[in-house]
């Protein structure tokens, strides 16, 4: 099917379940796509906008309170929405990151945040993982001062992700927080994992900055995302713009710097206001999706050969697994070789893991419904059971003909 | 009508003849429409995201060709989307000015340039305008020679608007380009109010960068644009990263630094790549758009009072106009004041013009039919008519009970 003479209809989320690492907290909600949909003109939000002419500010639609209401909901003091969370770190690291200035990451941080360092001249420095791949509090002070030792002068930031994108851990950032501050060092919270998905407290973990991403964990469009900080931060990290035309003697009013003025000025804002309410409510649900996941982590370590390399008991509902003595070993004799797999979990129903991988891979089971769950550890099993010593079935069985009801099939639209 | 629970459906393109400045070009095709629709997870292009992993290599969706035709579209060697033309800004002046360097705008440049050179440590200075408010060569010429002797050192950049979005005047691109080679100076082409609504050719013109915006002029959602360049400065402006992780030796393969990796996910490129078959083709209309945009502009002239600050005759569909010995007049005594014209507007279908605006203002004319064009110059000049010396009437005359017909209302489901 297409949806113009060129592009096909994506349908990933309507045919199958759908346990790609990335996208499980980004689908749309029902009113996302409502709104989208009535306001995706360019500008769109604009047709309201008065003076002082600030995205933030602008009453109808109520994108003021929207902002209001998100900082709220990071337990921050000010919120402004960001092109996606990496945006948020270009920010913060433009904002505190002078040329040269070392910044500590992680051994498990996002390519994105070495980006916003290396962009503001910044020298990258990573926390080792301990052995369970976790970043510590006691790793992060003694990393501090060696890097405060090396450069004369402490971190100008700490990245910490809650959890990570690698394995979905989860890290000491309350006990990270704590050491940062003894050394005056501030902290920037990375939530894309967490933001929108599970109830996050800025200020009670003691961070100066909250990033979320809108397209990874609140339902939202791309490229959407909050950066929130506290009333003290503010007056730095959004700061308003002193330029001036030194021929006009023009100002600029109160467009802030590093947002380069307004940010998401139509579908994107919308999208992701139409979706807050349901990503509010949704936080406090964490535990169910925590449950639901477990179903299928559970199934997966039934097969022999299958190791789940992100903690466990899991904390998160994003989960690497290493399947090279099980799956793979499948793959090797297999006239498919390494596709047998992804081409098997779609005969089922399932997609969103790469064509080939049967290694070490990745999946995400957020925002999956428990009957969804239970037919993805099943159809785990079953593999198992159908294939004997995880060889390759000819046909499928019976049991794989699987066809997910309507309501297995939209989980999107439950909200 | 709700679209949310709290998020009215926005209807300004379906009720009336939308003639805001800034959102005339920004409106989605049909095409867009659909796409956003079916594209509209965050997410969504990445499912067959495949080595090296990045937005601009992905095949399917075809990114990879949309980008390659959206850099022959510009006339330029290679091209990014980016969230944005004022991200392209910062891209370029993160990568060319380094702290205390100066920059050149003009003194029609849009705020979003000044924060990008502020962001970025550089110290703007304007090339003044011309009594017919336009920015020559010689005026670029003569303030690259002030501020290479105030500063020991020639701009690091200069931004050039073709057409500025304070008047819509048309500037002098090529020769200013010409002039800019001669001290070495590099250009960026700000092309937020050409690039997609009339052939751009940034070789042609000789500039090294070429911006445009999404969301203003190619039918786009927000944020959305396109950063583009040459061969030779490709290396520089899109270049990969350099970082490393200390302890885990981590590289980031072929991230482009200023892009910060991936830049527009779903939505907003799909519904770019949507709208550009058609963004192509329509810029060869633009003849007509500026035939259009004449009888509304010479129906405006006929009011006794009205001056067009813009240059004359119009090589742009956007507008500035001095209604204050016409308009305004009429506001002075009118009950409703000021807002008496936004409503007498309203009454007739139009809308876009900020409420209360009588003295000095825009409008913006691209995109509407022949036919919308003929009723908008017959509405002002009904106005007129009806209000003798332009004072306030009592009610409506049955001319302006006007209903605009279907085909009339929804020009932007025309492509």
């Amino acid at each position: 099917m297409k949806c113009t003479r060129e592009i096909e209809v994506r349908d990933l989320e309507e045919v199958a379940i759908n346990i790609d690492p990335i996208q499980a907290g980004g689908r749309l909600t029902a009113d996302a796509m409502k709104a989208i949909i009535a306001w995706g003109d360019g500008y769109s939000v604009c047709d309201n906008c008065r003076k002082p002419f600030r995205l933030d500010q602008i009453k109808k639609p109520p994108l003021d309170t929207f902002h209001r209401e998100l900082a709220a909901f990071v337990g921050m003091d000010q919120a402004r929405v960001m092109p996606g969370a990496r945006r948020g770190f270009q920010a913060v690291a433009d904002t505190y990151v002078e040329k040269g200035s070392p910044v500590l990451l992680t051994a498990l941080s996002h390519y994105t945040g070495f980006l916003a360092v290396e962009a503001a001249g910044g020298i990258p420095r990573e926390i080792p993982k301990d052995g369970g791949n976790r970043i510590t509090a006691g790793a992060a002070a003694a990393r501090i001062e060696e890097v405060t030792k090396e450069f004369g002068r402490p971190p100008a930031l700490l990245f910490i992700d809650h959890f990570d994108y690698q394995f979905g851990n989860e890290h000491e950032v309350r006990e990270i927080a704590r050491e940062a501050r003894k050394y005056d060092v501030k902290v920037l919270y990375n939530g894309a994992y967490t933001v929108g998905i599970m109830p996050v407290n800025g200020k009670d973990f003691g961070v100066d900055f909250v990033v979320g991403s809108g397209h990874k964990s609140m339902a939202s469009p791309a490229p959407s995302g909050v950066l929130a900080t506290t009333s003290e931060h503010a007056k730095d990290l959004f700061r308003t713009t002193q330029a001036k035309g030194d021929v006009t003697g023009r100002a600029f009013g109160v467009k802030e710097v590093e947002l380069l003025g307004c940010t998401l000025m139509g579908a994107t804002i919308m999208g992701m206001m139409a979706s807050f309410p349901h990503v509010r409510e949704r936080v406090s649900r964490w535990q169910e999706e925590l449950a639901n996941g477990r179903m299928v982590i559970d199934a997966l370590r039934s097969i022999e050969g299958t190791k789940v390399l992100s903690e466990y008991p899991r904390k998160h509902t994003l989960t690497r697994v290493d399947t090279r003595d099980s799956f793979d070993r499948v793959a090797q004799t297999h006239k498919k070789r390494g596709y047998f797999f992804t081409s098997a979990l779609g005969e089922r129903g399932i997609g969103g893991v790469i064509p080939g991988a049967t290694r070490v891979w990745k999946f995400n089971t957020y925002g999956l419904t428990k009957r969804q769950c239970e037919y993805l550890a099943s159809a785990f099993r079953d593999r198992e059971r159908d294939s004997g010593q995880l060889r390759p079935q000819p046909r499928p069985a019976t049991s794989l003909s699987f066809s997910p009801s309507r309501s297995t099939r939209m989980p999107r639209r439950r909200a």
